[in-house]
Parts: structure tokens; sequence; C-alpha cells
């Protein structure tokens, strides 16, 4: 696991307590999973954390971001978790050996993001959009809702947990995935161009691009074909900017 | 795991942070084992959890032992549980998934413990001698040492991990994939939007009609989304014929 944990970022969105990023980060460096992000961490949660000293090394590599588009941005598998099972997910909601063993593959050649939502709320639609896919811990109806550290533990010890398996099936991956921020580009200009074909219905902005976010998402494209993609909409996008339709 | 959760005693030896008793009630909670036993717990760490909130059935029902034997008495498997590797065990130590099985095995028949010892000692030799085994959770040898909370979430995840299997797969959406004719008229309108555009060099019609019926098929779409992106394309399709250009 040593060289691909590298590529693990765990990225916290939102966490509004201390003792939980200090937490998470304990977590974390037991199981040798080092990049911490955070997006819009509670100001002083954050500078709480840093002073902590149990998990320090992570802390004070964490990383802070704006936004989540930005914190995802150079990874190929963005991973989801969330406490609930029956919320209307537009995502399929897998368990966590499934998502591990997704996530080992794929650590081999690229980035990986493991979100975590905020303590009370968990991860909005918005956050969710960017997600290739959802994990959930099997904790039972009563009682879903993990404490955030919990939480972080267990999905790390579940990725940690068959890495010598992992290691003996790791065997070439031809094609790259495309990034999260390729795939974001591609996203936009499709959206570019469904507002200009006037596609979008103006009372149902968010919504609509909530849903081609999931569905650019759910292509799981190769970096390879999102550069074709991404090609074919510039011309097409620069065509009825231009506004002029040539007869075939 | 359900009549089986019953019979299994979560012991805490000495702990002395309320913080951790409360997190380990919680955990306890959310994966369905609800009892807990505290052995010379800190009175005042004992009190504090009491009033927390998250757990308060576990915590409620919580039974307070002066001596560890008193506390697993009516066991029939006592399992120990250690962040040391190296330390002079007479015990052979076990990875979770294999002391998990035959906690589990057990459970069908008798009382089972699992043993965690205070934050800065660990259990004792004393302690230990009342074991009949003891787990490890593979932490890396730089920072083996878990947050007592996060270690409780990660054992009992790992005992339910496989009980839950059958019950909790049945979250998946069963997605019908596109058929052939979906993906071909999907192919077809792209192709249109390219020629309109003059994304299509003339001189390789077919090499690039080829390469997008490829790329198409790469999708592997399904029903549902096929029908999203042939909506998308017809609108922009209309668009690009009207040859009108709204100002964005």
């Amino acid at each position: 696991m040593l060289e691909t944990a590298d590529r693990l970022r765990v990225v916290l969105v939102g966490t509004r307590n201390p003792l939980n990023i200090g937490a998470a980060a304990r977590a974390m460096s037991n199981f040798g999973f080092l990049r911490l992000r955070l997006v819009k961490p509670y100001d002083v949660a954050f500078r709480e954390a840093r002073s902590a000293m149990a998990a320090a090394p992570v802390l004070a590599t964490a990383e802070e971001y704006g936004s989540l588009p930005e914190a995802v941005g150079d990874c190929t598998l963005v991973v989801g978790t969330t406490a609930v099972g029956h919320r209307e997910l537009h995502h399929q909601v897998h368990r966590p050996e499934y998502t591990a063993r997704l996530m080992r593959t794929e650590l081999i050649t690229g980035n990986v993001a493991l979100l975590f939502g905020a303590e009370k709320t968990g991860l909005s639609n918005d956050d969710l959009s960017h997600c290739h896919c959802l994990m959930r811990i099997p904790t039972r109806e009563e009682h879903f809702s993990m404490n955030l550290g919990q939480a972080v533990a267990v999905c790390l010890y579940e990725l940690v947990r068959d890495a010598t398996k992992a290691r003996l099936s790791a065997k070439k991956v031809v094609n790259q995935r495309a990034t999260a921020g390729e795939v974001e580009l591609l996203s936009a200009s499709l959206l570019d161009a469904l507002h200009l074909s006037g596609y979008v219905n103006p009372l149902a902005v968010t919504v609509t691009e909530e849903r081609v976010r999931r569905m650019v998402r759910r292509l799981s494209l190769s970096s390879e074909d999102a550069e074709l993609w991404l090609g074919m909409l510039r011309q097409i996008l620069w065509r009825m900017r231009a506004g002029f339709t040539p007869q075939p």
C-alpha cells in the first residue's frame, strides 16, 4: 500500500468539530494515509485541530480548499460516504468492501478522493454530484449515523484490510481514467452547449446542472476519451456561437 | 447477527477519558452491540460519559465491575485487543478477520468478551492472562496506537462486516443497459452535430464516424441515460439548424 497510499486524498467537507478533524488525522496516520484535504473547514475547528499533537504530521501538511471541485481536481476517482440508506440518492450506494476494491485498483495509477461531509448534514447534493460512487458503512437502521472520526477509521481500515491481496492482483491498467478536473471541464462545456441551445429550463438550472454533472461522471471516461469529447463539444459550441449553419 | 449480538460484551478496562467511553458506546450502538461493561472506570469519566446523549441506551444499561474476572465471568471466549506488535506477548496475536470469525462462531452458543485497555497503557499482563487470544488492528509501525473509540469501531465493523452481507446488498439499483438501437441512434445524432459543426474532416469521414461510434459504445450507457443524452443532442441540433445564437 505504501506507494499507492500517497495517492489517496481524504477530503473533509465543512467539518465543524476540531476533535473530529484530529481524530480523522489520527486514523489516517494509523493506517498510513497522510494526505488530508479540508474544504471550507469551520475556521476555529481547523486551527484548534492543528494544535493537537497526536497526528501532527498529517495536520501540518493538510491542505485547505475553498471548494470541492478544487479539492478533487487531480483525482480520477471520487468516492463519497453516506450514512443514509433511504434518502433519494442518484448514485448507487455500495458496501465498503466493494468500494475499497475499486479504490485500491484505481490507486495503482491515479489519485483517489474519499469524501466525508459535515457532522450534522453529511455531503450535500451538490457535493454528491462530484462523486463517481458512494459507500455506506453497514450500520443498523435504528442508529445509522456514525461519529466522523470513527467512520474515517473504518473506511481506511477496509482499505488496508486486504492490501496484500490487492498487490497480487495489481496488473497494469491500460486506460488512465480522466481526472475530476477534466470531467468538470467537460461538464461545464456540455452545460454551455445546453444553455445556448435552450435545453436548460431557467427555473430548474441547479437541478439540471447537478443532473448533467452526475450523468457525465457515470460515463467513467478515460483521459483520452474525455479529451475527444471536449474537442467535439468545443467545435459544436464554436459553431453555435458563430450562429452559422452550413447546408449538409 | 441480531440474536447473537446480545451475547457480546464490550469490556473497557480502566478507561479514563469520558469522550472515549461515549465514542465506544456510539460505535456499539451503530453496529448493534448493546452490552457495555466497564472495569474500574475513572469515576468522573463514567459519570460524564453517561450524560452524553448520542448512545444513551448503551450507556444507561452499562454495567460496572470491580475486576476483570468478574466482568468476563459469564463468557466462554475472551478476546483482548493490543496495539503492540513487538511486546513480549505470551499469546498469539491475530488479525481482526481471523478473530472475528472465531467470535462469530462462538457467539452462536456462548457469550464472548472483547476487551480494550486504558488509553495510555493498554491491557496489563494480568488482564491479558484472562484472554484466550489477542487481536491487533493492522496499523503501521510508525504510529500504531489507535484512539480507543476508533479501535472499538473498527473491531465491531469487522464483526458485522460479513454477517450483514446478505441483508444489506439489497440496495442495488438495477440499471437496464441501453439497447444497440438506442446507442446507434445516439451515435447518429452526435455525428449529425459534428458534421454541422465542421468537426468532421471531409477526407476522413469514415475514420471519424467509426471512432465516434466506438467511443459512444465505450460509455456503456444505461437505457435511461441514453435517452437523456439523446434529448440533449436533439435540442443542440435543433438550435444549430435554426442558426440562431441567443446571447448568453
